[in-house]
């Protein structure tokens, strides 16, 4: 798959005929009209009937494969193009943009003909000329990945990237993400960056942006400014919050979650208000925040070895058995309702414990808070140590465990730090704020 | 903790002290005044301040033990009372109320002093004279589970009675359940009753029906009102729609999902509008439904070796490992976004597909439709043999995989069962319906 860089079907069969790879410059002509592009990598697979070109005025077409003619423009014959320094205003807030892959980043990789997403200062500035009104950009190509196949350890690189740039002046950072797996990561960020003195901003599309549908451009601006603006500093998600164009929201990176699979408006704030609202190149802030300042403090170390398990009728009675055995340090339940699990596992939940796995109950609900002290089965499982996850996300949870687990595996002290408020993931009374309705 | 029915603490401490038990009539006295009635089980344990009688005249009181005494009105003395025939108007459709166990049956145990929760006909007319107005009541109780202890076997067990009662002639069947895992059950009644020809209620209550907030009444007479009148032959999940009394929507079996861990109006339908709403008496209908009629065919079975996991960053690469080792027959992936999975466990599941075990994916995002032809990640978990979700839910998918795997271990025969809609689950585009805003 790598190699045909997302072409297959009959527009890989053509592009293999006429012998014309990604990257290449190339003229192609049906019987009504001729175009001169660069041959693009396709990201969405389910469309061979077309092949996608960047015009020289840089916005991509998508040109039908009937009846097309291709021709390669020999390299020589390219105009060698200086290469065009970032032209902003002086003066500007700098602000840092770290790219680790995903759709949005998905449609710049023409250059190289790499399939491997790509931003640099000189294409963003070129696709979205806004940028260099807004901000002094500076940009660092951290990871080329999928977002479902970021791992903790990319975390942790992520946080270290993002302090370097912090340390090196960014009055903001903007890290664009896959969307898959934003919400974990931007909960990750959350606890990994303490005392942070600016704002980071995780940004990523629903659409790819060779899609004249895309949100990229949108939420790209929309993450600039915030970042070299914005008042407060803490770490968001900045997206779409509704599924037509110009309405932004940044939700706080430890409540947020998407609740779509593939609506532009997909990220929701969950048991919270999200942090501010982007519009008319304004930003209105919600409620309470952190505000500018301090000096970054690193605490990025995640402990993989946690699980995530979710409850369900029927769950084996010895679904722990192979990760007490292979020595797992911690196990998030999503359990039912106010934080249930079946009690025909309660054995199990107490052999782990007893070796000195920090197990801790979320609900699979979503919203809401678990209360275990309400029924017996909750009472009886706070009995054997289980860990109250309050109105955290499960998935924020999951991070949570990762990140107290990576600082100390004694459970008396793991109970502690988890059960702090650290990033504003967890409150005694949750608010019944208002929630994503499509 | 059982046999205690709920009790503890103080609370305890003073009934063991007169040597009262739950069932016992008793006479409680402090300085302002005195009561007579039966002890009743307290569902909430969080307060070992009240004991809660069940007076002569239906309602519950909860009285504080502040300088309670408590004196045992000796058995003999109660005055044998003639049972009580139920009420009901003649000509009146014949609803059966069969009773699961969970909160909203959880008051009226205090007949036989088992902390079991059930109901019987005598209990519903006294406590609901309502009830009498709209139907002709048969009650059976099957089971007293807290809803988290519901396995397969028991929905096996709840569509039988099911037949049972209509073959028997009722006109329409509700059945009270815990809310933790109601949308489970309410997926597998959905298809184990095949060509159903009287509407399925399942009703819960989110509040005890000691606490004065209770939605236990009003959702029960909804549910008997539904299955007494609704002109629609499917199974429902009826519930409160708001936080605020008198507005009841009923949710199709299938597309129902615990939203809230403690509103209301948790219940939620999920890619699809409700089926219908229910006020002022009346049963409003919303898009298409199955009608009355028909001879029900029970599909009941259940393959209970089917497991629930949800991707996360991290997700060890040998999860699949004990599954395959134990002969698990099918495995249903909670995956990000519109179907994927970290690259890294694709070797697992091309080891689980290749021995024998059915793979099926559906998205965490829960909104939404997996789509695995967009991405190169999904079209290779295709290629393995994943067995795409489309828009059901997770949960849905889960008892569905169940259902077809007690009907057939072949793989390419599960995959077509699997991918055809059986009762409402999977549809080929998505309504955008109205979703649950608190």
């Amino acid at each position: 798959m790598i190699s045909t860089h997302g072409y297959r079907g009959r527009a890989l069969d053509l592009i293999t005929k006429y012998g014309i790879k990604v990257g290449d410059r190339i003229v192609v002509r049906n019987e009504r009209s001729s175009f001169v592009g660069i041959l693009m990598p396709r990201s969405e697979l389910d469309d061979d009937a077309h092949i996608v070109l960047k015009l020289d005025d840089g916005y991509n077409l998508g040109v039908s494969i009937e009846s097309l003619q291709i021709e390669k423009v020999p390299q020589e014959e390219v105009p060698p193009q200086p290469p065009k320094a970032p032209t902003s205003r002086p003066g500007l807030p700098r602000v840092s943009i770290i790219s680790t892959g995903g759709t949005i980043a998905s449609r710049v990789d023409y250059r190289t003909g790499a399939v491997s997403p790509a931003l640099s200062a000189e294409d963003l500035y070129q696709s979205v000329p806004e940028l260099g009104e807004l901000a002094e950009i500076r940009t660092e190509i951290l990871f080329s990945l999928l977002s479902e196949n970021i791992v903790p350890e990319n975390w942790t690189a992520m946080a270290r990237s993002i302090e370097r740039h912090i340390k090196e002046g960014a009055h903001g950072v903007v890290v664009t993400h896959g969307t898959d797996t934003m919400g974990y990561t931007a909960a990750a960020l959350s606890f990994a960056l303490r005392n942070l003195p600016v704002p980071v901003i995780l940004v990523g599309s629903q659409r790819s942006s060779d899609r004249p549908s895309s949100d990229a451009y949108l939420n790209l601006k929309g993450a600039v400014l915030a970042a070299a603006k914005a008042p407060f500093a803490e770490v968001g998600v900045l997206m779409h919050s509704t599924s037509s164009d110009g309405e932004l929201v940044i939700h706080r990176g430890t409540r947020v979650r998407k609740m779509h699979t593939s609506r532009r408006d997909a990220f929701v704030s969950i048991n919270s208000s999200p942090l501010a609202r982007v519009a008319d190149g304004k930003i209105e802030m919600f409620g309470k925040y952190r505000e500018r300042g301090g000096d970054l403090e690193l605490k990025a170390d995640f402990d993989e070895d946690v699980v995530l398990i979710k409850s369900f009728p029927g769950i084996p009675t010895d679904i722990f058995d192979p990760i007490i055995h292979r020595g797992f340090h911690g196990i998030v339940l999503e359990g039912t309702g106010l934080g249930h699990v079946p009690e025909r596992i309660f054995p199990a939940i107490k052999r782990a414990i007893q070796s000195g796995i920090a197990v801790v109950m979320t609900s699979q609900c979503i919203y809401g808070r678990v209360n275990m002290n309400v029924y017996s089965t909750g009472r009886e499982l706070l009995s054997l140590g289980v860990i109250p996850g309050g109105d955290m996300l499960p998935e924020t949870a999951l991070v949570k465990l990762m990140w107290v687990l990576a600082q100390t595996r004694d459970l008396e002290e793991v109970r502690r730090l988890f059960l702090t408020n650290v990033a504003g993931e967890l409150s005694e009374r949750s608010e019944y704020a208002e929630v994503w309705h499509p």
